[in-house]
């Protein structure tokens, strides 16, 4: 009789194989790296004897899971930021935060991390996407478990790369040293359409095919990526990315939220895998994938936690269960997605999606021992029913929990036995990991305490902390302003039209300062908006007093252009109270007696206070200072409006205080 | 110092209070069965004495979950029968399961299976609706939870009540005697306003205004109800109830997933609680409440399982995810339901929404102590962020499992402590369920044998194994046919015209016979449709040989009136093929030597197969068969169509053989 290393016996045994096969009692015999053979017990026992006869005391006996889309290393930070939407989350948290702590070391910890929560809840390979991918890919090595491991390449500077050049030659060098690692598959992930250029997409098909490995992108994750993709090229994500090359490789599409059939069927034909991601799409609100549409198509969708910072964990079991659930609830039909098929998209779908289907995905011969057992005796799972073959599906499709997981064997060796990992030292991590959340956490409350330190980390921002004198007063009627232009003692240098549409938001603390965003609409003489211009100020309190003449000695001032939206730096700043100012503002630039001063008339229109005369100069010493406050008194006497009510605060302070 | 009975120390404490107050490390003084004092550590260690001083290791220390609405006993046919539509679900496996087996036994067992399940997963009180419900607040008693336990009313027999007077003595009697008991508050529910008359809504309204008692019925579950209830009523199903008098009780309205502004502001007016039950709203297909629409107005919403055989578990950790994922994937806000929102459902609005709130929900001096531990040092769940108190939400809304609460108190005793059981004996309870799990899955393997069966299950079908004389012959032209029909030698009784529409459910097995689901459209003299009737006949295989003259002895029938749809009919019997057949018949009884036989003229329009001519005769011995298939050979003469092609074959044979 030929002899194998392991007989597992004693099991309720779901192949996950085309046909669905099971035994019960049923038994698999693994030599080396992989499975000899699959099938009923008593036949397996006349067939082989082994060095180790495992009694699987009736468990399910099953391949283990594929989570087919994740950024591991983000275990490190899980409920970081959670409730905020996309922008704010990804900008205003996870992007400054990885510029700040993202190195090969944390990349390692992180992974390890998440290695243990994956063998745990009986994940045995899974599709990545990060930085330092090598460091991924090592520590995944090390604790066993088999991934296709993408290096991200993007059009803006990464933790990992200056420049996109870079990172595609770390990919490339990546990929040499790993192609053909028993478990890991080195790849090469364009992190997005809307985030690579098109040399980019080309350039990493070109890589991805040269060495024949996957290609992992985000593709259609959310609406407005499609529409702007639309709006940009005329034409929906999956058919930009073909023109693209794309498809040149082997791709793994992780989301597919919003496409059409048309571009399903584009998928199909390039072999593309999809991995669908439930719960981060709810999560982050990007919508529910047409995973039925996909499934009868024919296409190979797998399931993915995505990255443990959207998610905010790595439990295939609620990933499956919610795919179910989703495609019956969003349908309508409750027969859309039984459990079986949620159940084999988790499995063997899941892997042809990696384009590792030949190595894993199903328990069949010839293919590498990568199974679980998964106790399905405790009370939330009792009784069972047997008379029909799918009630095994059902039961670990809707009834079974992550920690059900007994045991996990990847090619051929065991990683967990009894709910006790073998690779990893798992309460070194745990202490390791808690390091790092506390160094988080002080960077982030430091960080939170300061808001130019939250608009700093937003990137872009300069400061400007010039000295400004102004005066302004409270005019009746601006016509005499408009006459007294025409002076012969004023030149004026150059004219300008504004609309002005102003929000404050404003702070509990005052020493903070108040953060202002405005869009500058310019207007042309025929009244027409030539342009649009969003810029975010921070007005520091005031630093100097004021000087005679009721002329100010102006505060610092901190400048980013508002490349989001007002909803945007509303939810990220989370101000206590705000204010909207909107005025037309004519705006001269004018020499008079040699000194340039800005003149500008405003017509507020909300709150309506009526017109104001404002005179501003830069100035950059106390006694040019002094000197310009003098000369602004003049220009306000000569401008016609001396006598008039001056005014020494902002008008922000004076909409306040009304 | 005053003494106290526990103090809980060293926990981060939830208090899940109004202002959702949090102490870490935070302390909780418990005497007899209420919370005497909550608090940060050090001052409530200087304050209090205590018999027993418990060290909570750094857990979460907060209220236990309340499962809004649930139907406990149901654990006995979790898995049973899934992704199956609800109507072939309730009526083809739940219905005539229970009818089989619910009994005092039953439900007793499947309460405390569930009551294991419950506090296993941090719930310490919840709403069941169920049969005999009497059984289910004695076992949940001895368990030691607490729960409103609701008695169903019916408009049809239950398996506790052959009519609604008996439910409604029976709820009666039920809530006399639980009254003021400490841990259970009896109730009724009118089960559905669908499945209720007007009279069961305004008795049971009356009755749980009578004794002050909750009032829990299922509301706007599917939007088919919405609109039958518009149809029927004009109205939608709030208005409907509301003029029921139901508000008149204190109301937990399970469901509503298909309710109006207008309606969520009449159950605010009416101080009716809500219970969100979103898996089993899934799974259902039934769809996504308006949950952050609900909570906008205040209106006490709280989070239900369900029942275990729709969901399929009593998780309530998976339902509070479900429901801050659904209300942002649904709404396309990220920002919606966040975690401390989703976790006050579970909690405090929960028991508001039982209208127990006075007793239960959140942790606060004066309520009874009802408090879990949650365990968030597992890996799945690490690290930990603390800069935000949001954070200890977020951690067990998005990722802490049901199986990391540790301990659960209810009532000041210990029903948990560090997973073990206190007050159930799990392993025998596991032993009798799968007792019950193989008595069912044998009931339904022997149903699931015979076609019979299934029809039977289905109820309302009769026997009707009339023997049949009967002769067919193909016709060219069906001209002399009726001319040669206005003969002297017969008497035309009567004249039908009909349209049938056939489709014949086919299956593996001969020896099972053949479904046929047919529609007949009753076509008058204009040729207008003025009735349609459905009915199924179930035809067995050939019981008799063929008589000479090609007249066959016809196959036992079994007959039932259609009331369910045809798809309904096809996902229950599961046939392995169809055929449709259509045809306009035309049927004369006439009178042929003083005895009566059919004649049919059939055009067979799909498949098309020209025009048959059919005399049929029901017999009741071999001898009056002998003398009736005589006579029709006779009658095929004088009807001019001796010589034509004659038939022996049913027309489905003729049509399958073709």
């Amino acid at each position: 009789m030929p002899k194998v290393d392991y007989l597992l016996t004693n099991a309720l045994v779901l192949t996950m194989d085309e046909d669905l096969t099971q035994y019960d009692p049923g038994a698999v015999a693994v030599t080396g790296d992989s499975i000899i053979a699959v099938g009923r017990e008593d036949k397996l026992r006349r067939k082989y004897t082994a060095a180790h006869v495992i009694d699987c005391e009736g468990k399910i006996l099953m391949p283990g899971l594929v989570n087919a889309h994740t950024h591991v290393p983000m275990t490190l930070l899980r409920g970081l930021a959670d409730d905020l939407r996309l922008d704010v989350w990804l900008l205003g948290y996870m992007m400054p935060v990885e510029r700040e702590f993202v190195s090969p070391e944390f990349v390692y910890l992180g992974t390890q991390l998440a290695c243990a929560e994956l063998i745990r809840s009986g994940v045995t390979s899974f599709a990545d996407m990060y930085y330092f991918e090598e460091d991924v890919a090592k520590a995944t090595a090390e604790a066993g478990l088999r991934a296709v491991c993408s290096q991200t390449v993007l059009k803006f500077p990464t933790p990992d790369a200056t420049s996109f050049e870079d990172s595609l030659a770390y990919a490339r060098d990546f990929i040499q040293r790993w192609k053909g690692h028993p478990l890991i598959v080195p790849s090469v992930a364009p992190h997005a359409p809307y985030t690579c250029t098109e040399e980019i997409l080309h350039a990493t098909a070109e890589l991805a095919a040269e060495f024949d490995v996957p290609l992992h992108i985000h593709l259609a994750e959310t609406a407005i990526e499609v529409e702007n993709m639309r709006e940009a090229e005329g034409i929906p994500v999956v058919p930009y990315v073909k023109k693209q090359g794309l498809f040149g490789a082997k791709v793994l599409a992780a989301h597919c939220v919003h496409i059409d059939i048309g571009e399903m069927r584009t998928l199909l034909h390039a072999n593309a895998g999809v991995a669908h991601n439930p719960s981060s799409n709810l999560k982050l609100a990007s919508g529910v994938a047409p995973v039925p549409k996909m499934i009868e198509l024919g296409l190979n969708v797998g399931i993915g936690t995505d990255g443990p910072a959207s998610n905010n964990d790595l439990d295939m079991f609620e990933e499956v269960r919610l795919t179910a659930f989703l495609a019956k609830g969003i349908s309508g039909d409750p027969t859309a997605i039984p459990a079986a098929t949620a159940l084999t998209m988790a499995t063997r779908l899941g892997a042809n999606a990696l384009h590792i289907g030949d190595l894993t995905g199903s328990l069949e011969p010839g293919k590498r021992a990568d199974l679980i057992l998964v106790d399905i005796s405790p009370t939330h799972n009792s009784p069972h029913f047997r008379r029909d073959p799918q009630s095994a599906y059902v039961q670990i499709v809707y009834a079974a929990k992550a920690t059900d997981v007994t045991d996990v064997m990847v090619n051929g060796k065991w990683l967990m036995r009894e709910h006790e990992l073998l690779t990893l030292n798992e309460a070194d991590l745990l202490v390791q990991a808690q390091e790092y959340a506390q160094r988080i956490d002080a960077f982030l409350a430091e960080r939170e305490q300061s808001l130019l330190s939250k608009l700093i980390a937003l990137g872009g921002s300069s400061e400007a902390e010039s000295f400004e004198v102004q005066v302004k007063v409270k005019l009746d009627d601006p016509a005499p302003v408009l006459t007294a232009l025409e002076s012969s003692e004023l030149e004026i240098v150059r004219t300008r039209h504004y609309r002005e549409y102003d929000v404050y938001f404003l702070f509990d603390d005052p020493v903070q300062g108040r953060l202002r965003y405005r869009e500058d609409e310019f207007i042309d003489k025929k009244g027409n908006v030539t342009n649009v211009r969003a810029r975010l100020t921070l007005i520091g309190p005031a630093r100097e007093s004021q000087l005679k003449h009721d002329v100010l000695l102006s505060r610092s001032r901190y400048l980013a252009p508002a490349t989001n939206s007002l909803r945007f730096y509303r939810e990220y700043f989370n101000p206590k109270s705000e204010q909207v100012v909107q005025k037309d503002r004519l705006r001269w630039l004018v020499r008079f007696k040699d000194t340039e001063f800005f003149v500008n008339l405003d017509r507020f229109e909300k709150p309506d206070l009526g017109y104001f005369l404002e005179i501003k100069s830069r100035t950059w010493s106390r006694k040019d200072a002094g000197r310009k406050a003098k000369m602004a008194s003049q220009l306000i006497e000569l401008l016609g409006a001396a006598g008039q009510e001056t005014v020494t605060q902002d008008y922000i302070e004076i909409i306040q205080t009304d």
